[in-house]
């Protein structure tokens, strides 16, 4: 399994994404998940998968069209006019990918082989976009109403970046978000673990503001990790009390 | 879908279960999916169920043997000698139910029409016990490492009890506990409601020690849903703060 989030925010784009992947539990490897391409000053573009490896690394390899000879190749996400394009290039990719493996393999139907996608990026003179893109190679985008997307293992962190985000917050508020959000899954799901790639994308920038890999002892990432459980436990503490014996009255309730 | 959770603490077992079957999201009803039958002084056992409404509303008649003419029924769940032969025959019944269900429509399979159960209570002279039953009518019981259960869309409220699980907790803090983890259940997905039903069995006490449903508005659960928010925010913006600029030293960090 995998888990990916991509958010917008005013200042930009923060997306994370962990590098687990298993067939089985007795297999499990480090494998990136996140692959950025930018033309400094022009273009940044980065992709976030999750679902059949095969399929993934072979959508990533075509985008760079590794089938050609290195100096042939001419990566067209470079080249391709706005970031909608690039979503319809990704999916399609994406679908053909998924069909011709399904095909090869006398496979119909959902949920062989398949794989989704995040794809945030901007392109000089249009705003910062993050599309989320399904097997089937269509997409949405994401808006003031729904700002983030997951993919792979999404449930366990969507309560709390549900009631963490906030549009204008810092982009540092945002990967600390995303942290508490990857900490939760990773206490969970043996399926999702480190490390955890960053990628930060500021508004007009073009290059990535801040780009890390959250490694095994983290010491911020632990820091996160072990204050959460014991400011939840605060949070928790502080909740009123619920009572056998009375109605709650929110209007006598002290807290 | 449905989210019920069993937990058992020092003090006895606290259970609570969402009351919300759909068959697509057009047709939307409220079935309870918790059961219990007591003899006052000497038992008490309570079953909630997940998956197949028609399932578990058979296993559920069965149980009380309603093929019977009322004065000729003897429900077994009150003769049975101990929790474990409860749950074998509890068991038994589920995997008969699915499997001829399944075998009368010709599935093979997992999936269709299948079910699982948790099942709590205590008999005279023996522990308060808490099993997970299978569709395949296979069970496992609840240990010290392993101290609660949940069925249904488990995964959203997860994260909160493992954080906020104490085997010496009271039960009102049980309670307040479930009630934060099926507030963040019903935040994220449309397919768990309310009303929620509470059940807590003390300890030697054999009958209910409290029983509630949680209605739409209750000021309670309003007020953990309402605070739950903001506590959370303050929880999160006490964590320490992420910094591009230099790596994250435990030892200088003020809080």
């Amino acid at each position: 399994m995998t888990y990916c989030v991509g958010i917008a925010l005013e200042k930009g784009l923060v997306l994370m994404s962990d590098t687990r992947t298993n067939s089985g539990v007795d297999n499990i490897s480090v494998f990136r998940k996140m692959f950025t391409w930018s033309v400094p000053g022009e273009r940044i573009i980065t992709v976030m998968t999750a679902g059949n490896l095969a399929t993934t690394q072979a959508v990533i390899s075509k985008l760079e069209e590794r089938t050609k000879a290195p100096d042939e190749r001419t990566n067209s996400l470079m080249d391709l006019p706005t970031m909608f394009q690039v979503a319809i290039e990704t999916g399609k990719l994406l679908r053909e990918t998924v069909r011709h493996t399904q095909e090869t393999n006398g496979v119909r139907g959902k949920g062989r082989f398949t794989a989704s996608i995040i794809l945030a990026g901007q392109i000089k003179g249009m705003e910062p976009r993050l599309f989320m893109i399904y097997p089937e190679g269509n997409f949405i985008e994401a808006s003031q109403d729904t700002p983030f997307f997951q993919i792979g293992e999404t449930k366990y962190g969507r309560p709390i970046i549900l009631r963490g985000y906030d549009r204008d917050m810092s982009f540092e508020d945002a990967v600390k978000l995303l942290m508490v959000s990857f900490d939760s899954t990773l206490k969970a799901n043996l399926s999702v673990g480190l490390p955890l790639d960053l990628m930060v994308i500021g508004r007009d920038e073009f290059a990535p503001s801040h780009e890390r890999r959250i490694e095994h002892g983290d010491p911020y990432f632990d820091a996160i990790s072990r204050n959460w459980g014991e400011y939840l436990r605060t949070a928790f503490h502080s909740l009123p009390d619920y009572s056998f014996f009375q109605d709650y009255d929110p209007d006598s309730a002290g807290k």
